[in-house]
């Protein structure tokens, strides 16, 4: 029994399911036009949703109103209303009115909508934590509750232990990914395909990506009929002009990971 | 109207909304019993799910075969049925078999359940990323679904940046709060107790508080009237053996995260 158990992860409850909720072109409605919310509209706008924020005009914090204005958010100037829930896939109250915000939920858990009040945990479906975004890449750092400031620091460490431009690496390997399903498009070659990316994924370490460019990508494709992986080093002496970025590449694991 | 825009953080689009989902006590219904599966399991027990397993016992991998054994999920053992879904808060179904899958989905829609697809990210309210986890610290990394296995790489890579104690720093600062409303627990401290505990998260960073003993935690507390906050070092010299970890805290930023 005891060498059953030890095969398989252990289970460390007290997390919580971190996910990439999918809101795009999604209706998001935000009750409150304060500091907080002016967070929750921007979190969701870098997700495509839809925003309609629901606030009396008087009291949106300059960013909100500024997003209002520039019809980047709808705007409903009152408070409130049942009705405002009608449509709405996913709603974030920031409002300091304990009695209301307990009403807003009780209503979305009548109609199933997935709701976040902020600052009272047990009306939550889903906590924010602290976000690092570039480009295709997001990373989330949560405390579970027990430091938001903490959240945050922790993320401001993480991005500076990053290259510089982590996010392009992800664009590189989806490049990748599209060019060679280009020049190799049948369907009975898909083992072939996977089966090759994988090796490029193990021959090159992931921040090595970054730097690689759209030349670099089209060598790399010529090896693909073979099915062999050429050395990093192999590779960038096939550049036209292999000098030309020496300093962008000569640098140890070290170096691209310090700036 | 140029000025203006300066001011607020531009939106930047595709992303999607990060957030952690509260599954403790809810029902997470599992179709499917395969490696997919398995993955999914773990991470719904890690945050306290309740999860029911529907997959004929036969197809179950032996990672979800010893959960069921040892009861850490139910089992219905065939295949699934639309009453499955009753009483289900989140459904997650990983089979090879997209017609089911996307009945599955429809029937999820009708009742609002949120559900995932595995492998259909169209029949998806939300993704899974990669996460590390250490105690209360949860690090999500997602690609947008760009490139699961750089996901993987680059939470491994993260992992390796942290101090080897990272979540033991929000316990400690957890434990800080906790015994700070202890010795001052009037509500109408409440703000002295902010910003003192602002000041904390000020003077030392992060990192650094993975080092903290419960004896520093009772040193720190005696500066709390005074509204003050000693150096670190000073808050070391206070202890009764101030040498004995010397090792762990002399090193310098770099030191503690080389590790």
């Amino acid at each position: 029994m005891a060498e059953t158990a030890a095969q398989f992860p252990e289970v460390q409850g007290g997390g919580s399911l971190i996910v990439a909720w999918q809101v795009k072109g999604k209706t998001v409605l935000v009750v409150g036009g304060g500091e907080v919310a002016a967070g929750r509209i921007l979190h969701c706008l870098n997700a495509d949703a839809l925003v309609t924020v629901v606030s009396p005009a008087a009291r949106l914090n300059p960013e909100v109103a500024y997003r209002v204005a520039q019809g980047q958010v709808a705007h409903v100037d009152r408070n409130f209303e049942p009705s405002d829930l009608d449509g709405a896939d996913m709603v974030l109250v920031a409002v300091d009115d304990p009695a209301a915000s307990t009403a807003i939920w009780q209503l979305c858990k009548a109609r199933r909508i997935p709701a976040n009040i902020a600052d009272v945990p047990p009306e939550c479906d889903f906590y924010f934590g602290s976000v690092h975004r570039d480009g295709p890449l997001q990373i989330m750092v949560s405390t579970n509750g027990k430091g938001p400031r903490l959240a945050s620091m922790i993320r401001k460490f993480i991005a500076k232990q990053l290259p510089s431009d982590a996010g392009r690496a992800i664009e590189t390997v989806g490049q990748l990914r599209v060019r060679l399903r280009q020049i190799a498009p049948r369907p009975e070659e898909g083992p072939k395909r996977m089966a090759w990316m994988s090796k490029v994924s193990e021959a090159y370490p992931w921040d090595e990506m970054c730097g690689l460019s759209e030349e670099d990508i089209g060598n790399l494709l010529r090896f693909y009929p073979s099915g062999k992986v050429p050395a990093l080093d192999e590779l960038k002496a096939m550049r036209a002009n292999p000098g030309a970025d020496k300093e962008a590449f000569d640098g140890s694991f070290g170096f691209s990971v310090g700036a």
